[in-house]
């Protein structure tokens, strides 16, 4: 087999001798940004290499959306031919991350020239070279730095002998002339620039604390308010929570109104469930009149705020049938043929009391625009974070747009993504855009399985665009772990959710209150809130409260806690035990975690500390301190004896401190 | 901080629900063309979802690139959202393949349309609403189909009753309509083409013999010649080799000529290194008078063909000072301020025999179109195999183009890459186009080295594009292991070779006679064959020849040593055993190699054979049949005992067959 033969051209760039191959971060080829809140960093890596021998150099730029020019800084290379670099992002908003890598033929000069001059060699004709290399390059400059190359130039090649030759080639501010201006030809730039999305710190640490505001009532029988509500909000800001989140908030459909536990018929005096949106008193921009006006969750909101707490509002893109969308515009749903709406259903079962939009409606612009305008309603009453229900039920390419919609005037807000669905899928979300992401924490339960999904969530790629949110508890969620372990099991919960991840939250009130009672075989709360209202007993005795405000205080005074990239798993000798180090970015903070996992028995075993990685001597002794329990000790080896009481606390958080070296390396610690 | 608010349109492809991630494979995002020989599968893999719960379909595309139109097959789901499908390239050339998957409206109605009947539900509705959906795939459809449809629309809607619609709906020539006609918004095609580089099976499957044509000599004192050479071409092919390889054959040049064991001096009558091309008698494009006439070389060929050998040239883009080019085309060197040329050079170490071009010259367009001529020059000649020595010391864009260039013409052509360099390096040069590559299998000597080094390149992505070429020694490498390990050394060496990579090479005649005198302390063999010509005792009886053509017929006659794929490592108790299994596609050629990998020792230990793999169950006998000694026995279990004797055969090629099952359920054994 032969093919026509057609010469082909030779390609442009020839000259251009470095490759750059494996950016990381990189997210499905440059299809996604990463993701960072303010204040981190960005690292970066790439393969840079070219033929031959020549030394190269390589920079890093960055810029944010706002400015024109890069910023550029070195990178270093590594081994194997792996090169790093970093910058940090210090404005919400997008930046933007390339490389650019050249072959740098003055480096070479000047490393060849130290080793002829090493082997005794003439270096005569190597001066003349280097010489006619800074000449060059002032060719590229402009006319102060090149009158400066010039000068170089000149010295060197009039040195009196090798040796002042060779110390004028070692000069830092010739170095630095030459790092900037040299021959384009021989520098090749990435294909293409990399986004990071970077979003408020929140985004990254977070503690949600989520309630029904109509169960916030005085008594029994009562239909709580916003008004009812703003009473709990200093008792919740006490308890050390960023994030306060409350379940739809919009009227409530009549037709087919689901009745307690969703019972296909209700009561008259059933309330129906907060995802059936929708009225004749309005839609997704209205206030169920039972809660209050809009001007009362107004005022719910800047009370929030003054106690430092944001709102977090549910977005569920659904109606009831009696919406008033599915009056005004029926061409946003799917009919079928014989003039009744397509509920929505997973054959043979049926959802009757909700609708699902068409996105593959002919009108789907409208549509999107209509649901944009959702968003933008509630960002103009002050809303910041929005928890997005079910967003893997409607297209990718719908949230990817109307997140970059909201966040073009409001970079500020912040969605979590609950889809709890296959794990592509919700990763495709957090890609697109979603801040933060309900995870599959709720059902990891052993050693093993937890080790597992945090590895994943943690030291892979996943980490750059996906940050997780851990919930013990939801209001469609009570895991088995908590309807059978006990108060114990709560706690294991709480502190694994608040310890293992930088952002968690729990479904308060049945929370602090040892909730456990679920439907027969499921992991559901009987006599669920979704369908009536629960006039919770706060002065129950028996509550989680002041261990979730120590846990919350703990979080915030330890900035180990406050990422998630820092988890690294301990041995221990009882695989009912779980133990991680989280240790700040300069090491000032160091936690080693560990967690009973068996809310049944009391467990003790061996833990093994790396002293090495974090820089302490073995034999030495040094101070563990249980932020837990204010208990001290002093321990000297890598392999330690925890015992867990369940009684007690079914968990350490040891504050680990390195013996301080004083001047007299008296023996001291704090 | 706000940025100015700015709507962006909405996207074009809003209605487009389906997501086409992680393809595989794919090399360094689509940049580079993955490889395969004719006959060989590509099967192709990639995540494939859509939000919510309707089915998916989904179509691997693929082409000759003489084709207009794609060829289509459909691809299976596997778990996780991932989907498989595989298509074979017949043909020399470069093929293309991509996907395109949809929302399957018309499946997702039938599975439905099943499970609402077995819930005993009523279809009527249904049955209407997949009459439309058939009715509106008419409209995408040419007319003949359009009618058929339509025809099935109305069957469905007038069918007596549900069982009777139901079984309509599951004929299979209506899924077959309905699979090829659809509506293009649902579906979407994957963002890019990848290519597929397909060569001749040889790229793949080879065994090479290198040897210098000038020591083919008569008797010492002799200049070896390519007739003389044509006498010991029936040996090789008796051997069973199937390619012939020559370091240059050109002219060498006189100017700074090395003398033996690279003498910075040369005594008058040392003939110089072949890869100092270049002096008064020609380039690239000549032949060294004392080998012959070019007329000589093309007789070579063609002797060489009839006996189904081909051979390989080595192509060293490099000259001897005496090169023509240095005179005709100063410009495609560099010279130095003193007027001299720059030689090549490690500083402070010079190589004084050897300028190479400047490819950061101002006239690289003419440079490359020269050295593609080079090899133009060659292929009319009829060469089909070009061993490449140092690739990358030369631009990486000229090897894309270069051999593009070639095989555009020249489909056929093979190039082998001698890059003994850094892996990221040697990888991109596979990348680039180079059909196999010198690995670092020459210093992989142990148990683990071996296996992690395949598992690299078997198992990884590096499969796909990097084909190696196993050698024991080269003119330029005497490993220690083959100085100091004796004939044993030998022989374990080219087991591994011939065994572990479908392609493999030796440097003939030193390593048929066992020579392992180095340099002092250095892998390279003394009185190299590289300054001086070597009259070698063709006649000694100590000789690997028998051993070598053994080798040769089990690789030919077993197709599981024909492919890189499938080296499966077994557990072995011993860590002086390395064991694997081959096993060819259809399972029919199942072959056990193990090798002793102490050539000072006779080594034994259990092996153990992953029985549940091969499909033989544990406990009933299975035949083992020595290749390398004819030895046959039976064995029942997974834990073997193997003895490896120096003395006899350092390695065991078993092949094994599992018991037949007979009509009558005889015992029986091949």
């Amino acid at each position: 087999m032969s093919i026509e033969p057609e010469r082909s051209e030779l390609p442009q760039d020839g000259h251009k001798r470095v490759v750059i191959e494996k950016m990381e971060p990189e997210i499905d080829g440059g299809r996604f940004p990463i993701k960072r809140v303010v204040g981190e960093a960005v690292t970066v890596r790439a393969d840079i290499f070219a033929n031959g021998h020549d030394t190269l150099s390589a920079l890093l730029l960055y810029r944010h959306e706002s400015e024109q020019q890069w910023h550029k800084t070195p990178m270093r290379p590594l081994v194997n031919d792996r090169w790093e670099g970093s910058f940090t992002v210090t404005e919400l908003g997008t930046w933007f991350y390339t490389l650019e890598a050249r072959i740098d033929h003055f480096l070479t000069w000047k490393f060849d020239l130290e080793k002829r001059f090493q082997a005794g060699q003439d270096l005569e004709v190597d001066r003349e070279i280097g010489a006619r290399l800074i000449e060059a390059a002032a060719g590229w400059a402009g006319r102060d730095d090149a009158a400066r190359l010039r000068e170089w130039a000149g010295q060197i090649r009039q040195a009196p002998d090798d040796p002042r030759a060779l110390s004028l080639a070692r000069e830092e501010e010739l170095a630095e002339l030459m790092a900037i201006h040299f021959d384009p030809k021989l520098s090749r730039s990435y294909r293409q620039e990399l986004g990071v999305t970077v979003e408020p710190e929140k985004a990254l640490f977070s503690a949600w604390y989520e309630l029904f505001p109509r169960s916030c009532c005085r008594e029994n029988g009562d239909h709580g308010t916003f008004r009812e509500c703003e009473k709990f909000l200093p008792l919740i800001a006490e308890a050390g929570f960023d994030v306060i989140y409350f379940p739809p908030i919009h009227p409530i459909g009549r037709t087919r109104r689901k009745g307690k536990n969703n019972a296909p018929v209700a009561e008259k005096e059933d309330p129906g469930s907060p995802w059936a949106i929708g009225s004749d008193k309005g839609g997704h921009k209205a206030v169920h009149p039972e809660l209050g006006t809009l001007e009362d969750f107004e005022h719910f909101l800047a009370r929030a705020n003054e106690l430092g707490l944001q709102v977090a509002m549910d977005i569920a893109f659904q109606c009831s049938p009696d919406h008033p969308y599915v009056q005004e515009h029926p061409e946003w749903f799917r009919w079928r043929p014989d003039g009744t709406v397509q509920y929505a259903e997973n054959p043979p079962k049926k959802y009757e009391d909700i609708i699902p939009f068409d996105f593959e409606s002919e009108e789907w612009q409208t549509l999107w625009e209509e649901l944009r305008s959702v968003f933008l309603f509630w960002v103009g009453k002050g809303v910041t974070i929005f928890r997005v229900d079910n967003p893997h039920t409607k297209p990718f390419p719908f949230w990817e747009w109307v997140i970059r919609e909201v966040r073009k005037e409001y970079p500020e807000t912040l969605f979590l993504s609950e889809a709890f669905t296959r794990p592509k899928v919700m990763y495709r979300l957090a890609k697109l855009g979603f801040s933060q992401s309900y995870t599959y924490f709720s059902w990891r339960n052993t050693r093993s399985e937890l080790e597992q999904y945090l590895t994943e969530l943690t030291s892979t790629e996943v980490r750059e665009f996906f940050r997780p949110n851990f919930w013990p508890n939801t209001p469609d969620i009570l895991p088995e772990f908590l309807q059978y372990g006990g108060a114990p099991a709560f706690v294991i919960r709480l502190l694994l959710a608040a310890t293992l991840s930088a952002s968690y939250g729990i479904y308060g009130p049945p929370f602090e209150l040892f909730v456990a009672e679920g439907l027969p075989g499921k992991e559901e709360y009987l006599d669920s809130e979704k369908y009536e209202i629960r006039c919770w007993d706060r002065n129950d005795p028996r509550n989680l409260r002041e261990l979730i405000a120590r846990i919350n205080r703990i979080r915030r005074e330890n900035p180990a806690l406050q990422t998630n990239w820092n988890a690294r798993f301990c041995e221990t000798d009882n695989d009912n035990l779980i133990c991680y180090l989280k240790t700040s970015a300069d090491r000032s903070n160091i936690l080693l975690v560990v967690v009973s996992l068996d809310p049944f028995n009391n467990q003790e075993g061996s833990v093994r500390v790396p002293l090495e990685e974090l820089g302490i001597s073995a034999g030495r002794p040094y101070l563990v301190h249980d932020l837990l329990t204010e208990e001290k000790n002093i321990w000297h080896d890598e392999e330690n004896r925890v015992a867990l009481n369940l009684q007690a606390m079914p968990a350490k958080i040891y504050r680990l401190q390195p013996r301080l070296r004083r001047e007299h390396d008296f023996d001291y610690y704090m």
